[in-house]
């Protein structure tokens, strides 16, 4: 039933499909959900030597089969070209030698951070004499979708099997043929230093219904995570039983008080906008106070004008601007200050005052990344306070919202939920708890 | 479109129905998502003291009004008596002075904890200057779908308030005269003391309908928690596009080890089925090791025999205790190991070690909570490491799983979810976090 690439063998490392060939596309995934269900048995017993040569081993197998997995993305690369695919996501979807030594790189660094589970998170005894401690633990199967990068897979795989969870890949059908090749490099190193069995698994198929099947699966899957545009986290969130963790869009404002330092407020929009525009944590609004907007545009207006940004403005900052002859201005309408623009264009808008930014932001924003500036600390401690945003920012840049930034070492993703994971999501953030308890006998 | 009951007329403090009457249920109770999320902004930045006066309040006014809640709750028996509801649902549903007075003493309780909301529960600076705070904040709106016990409504409601959230409660229809008359007395109650507009609101309608639009509702409620029997969370599960902290069904074990104190486990295993058999953290199955299965049947049998325990026993065990002529015993079925008995009724099954004991649990159970007895540490830690479940036991009863035992002061429930909350549910797993970041204009 698995559309089978011819990459792919039955029997491989990648998954004994041998053994599972059965009549439906639900069948095999359930077969693989078993298997990973096994898998997390044995891989959250293993301590973070273990994990680590396995990560190392896999590493060093991802270099070793360069040559197929070059190959493997050279047949990708040209159906795309076929499939008339875009420049972009051509580009998005080529691996070189290069890119292969940073993915392995990644995962030596994966290797080299603390591991963590196992840590006691709390630990009290009770009056009755039980003794209570909080534990940290793997999820157990985690499912991830993705879109078009293969070196997803490797970044995913390894984070999961890092924080002891067996994984359930499936990865964009242009780069499924990358996708088996990487997995496979993995396995293969991986079983060579103690990698349990359908510790990560690939589904090799290019079926759409592939999705709605793996998010019916909550006996044998703890999670989901998709990774990709909205149309994907809605496609997943509309048929998941199990909880998902979704990456959504980033509608991020910065907010020039009254009291800003304006050149820094200047920096702060231009790096927010400019430096990377195409990410979740870009700022897509400004808002500015009224008193104040006419000394701003006076050193904003030529800044962004020279990195070529265009400005969606409401009725008064659209008078400003015109009347500083701003060269790419339009007028800003319904749609304005909840599109995610992703791009050079800002959307610009003046506000009476700091309530009116935070009312702003609470009813067009994403609850992403929101900055103010201002050298007032209670108008800041006010806005930090009342932004319910998963990362508040007083005089910084939104583009901080990152687990690199943070100091995580490796990032899954940046949660939009508030449940379990909110904002940038590391290594903790795929694990859980459960309470161990130790007694003499004690009864109620 | 409301099927109103007559004791709840618009315009009163439960919810300002005048100026929503719109001509869909849905529009209504999207009215009330929109007005909850509202409150929520407020609620967020309520202090403990605030918060803590408001609980207060409340209590009194439910003495206050215990009359108009009693008249109310005569309806719901009347209504009951004439539907033919059984003697067990009716008495679930009745309620008295005493009862009355023990919700509003469990609510001055209430006040008495701690506010979790505020906590700064880790902060950092980064080699750039910025520094990271992460704060506990409230989740925002909650959602709590529940069946006929009409305590939940005042118990629910205040745990949301302590922890900042606006709820959305929504109580079985056979109490909703009851449910009205509670949250009508809590409101009145708490706006004399400064409790926001909407900060808890019920939806009065009868129609099952109302679950699956709160469910569909993602864009005003952060968290939907379904507490009663499995179908109202498998209907909740299958509709949710928000989070859905669930509460399944508690299918714990005791494996009893060769090297156990034979009479600790027979006091832990009677503990753990008879004291309180139709409760989640009950024992539905004894895990024997074949070795001393005879010495501990000697001692067991009498004694379950005593308590008026049914056995549902595998062959072996079958045969040991009818050679004991156990009076109530029948041979198990494939069902067995994955029933949840909730009653004086007791599967038993002899296996040949603690992994046979392991895999059994992990198999067949629901992940809840499962005790070892056993004399031997190495035994014991193996067993606590490898069973995955919300609560692991060494020589104690599984009965302990519960917040009032944890000593989390309140329990909003014992989440079967492994994500975000897993075990019994305090104050703080109604809560989520955000990041708070101060900077002096850092950009990357």
């Amino acid at each position: 039933m698995f559309i089978v690439n011819r990459n792919f063998q039955a029997g491989t490392p990648l998954c004994t499909y041998g053994e599972l060939l059965m009549t439906t596309l639900e069948q095999d995934i359930h077969a693989i959900g078993r298997q990973a269900r096994v898998a997390s048995r044995t891989l959250a017993r293993l301590d973070a030597k273990q994990k680590n040569s396995i990560l190392i081993a896999m590493a060093d197998e991802l270099i070793v089969r360069s040559p197929a997995i070059l190959a493997a993305n050279a047949e990708d690369i040209s159906a795309a070209e076929n499939n008339g695919l875009t420049k972009a996501s051509i580009d998005r979807l080529r691996l070189t030698d290069l890119r292969i030594a940073e993915m392995a790189d990644s995962i030596r660094q994966v290797a080299e951070l603390a591991d963590p589970v196992g840590e006691i998170l709390r630990e009290w005894t009770r009056p009755n004499g039980i003794r209570i401690q909080k534990v940290r633990t793997p999820l157990g199967v985690i499912g991830i979708i993705y879109e078009s990068r293969p070196n997803v897979t490797a970044d995913a795989g390894v984070l999961c099997l890092k924080t002891g969870n067996a994984v359930i890949l499936r990865g964009g059908s242009e780069a499924l043929a990358s996708n088996i090749a990487i997995t496979k490099a993995l396995q293969a190193g991986g079983l060579h230093a103690g990698l349990p069995d359908h510790s990560i698994q690939l589904i090799p198929s290019k079926d759409r219904e592939a999705v709605r099947i793996m998010a019916a699966m909550d006996k044998y899957m703890d999670v989901i995570i998709p990774r990709g545009g909205h149309s994907l986290i809605e496609a997943v969130v509309a048929s998941a039983r199990m909880p998902v963790i979704k990456h959504y869009d980033g509608i991020c404002h910065v907010y020039v008080d009254h009291e800003a330092d304006l050149p820094m407020a200047l920096e702060i929009a231009i790096n927010a906008k400019c430096q990377r525009p195409g990410v979740c944590n870009a700022m897509e609004t400004i808002l500015i106070h009224r008193d104040i907007a006419d000394q701003f545009f006076a050193i904003a207006a030529p800044a962004f004008a020279k990195q070529e940004v265009e400005l969606v403005a409401d009725d008064s900052a659209f008078k400003k601007l015109a009347s500083l002859a701003y060269p790419n201005l339009r007028a800003a309408d319904d749609q304005t200050w909840r599109t995610e623009w992703l791009n050079l264009i800002l959307s610009v808008r003046l506000v009476d005052d700091t309530e009116n930014a935070i009312l702003h932001i609470e009813t067009h924003g994403s609850h992403h990344s929101d900055a103010i500036v201002t050298n007032n600390p209670h108008t800041a401690e006010e806005f930090l306070a009342s932004v319910d945003s998963s990362t508040v920012y007083w005089n910084a840049s939104t583009r901080f919202t990152d687990g690199g930034e943070f100091g995580f070492g490796a990032e899954i993703g940046i949660s939009t939920d508030k449940l379990h994971a909110r904002g940038p999501m590391g290594l903790e953030e795929l694990t859980t708890y459960k309470y161990l308890i130790r007694g003499e006998g004690q009864i109620r």
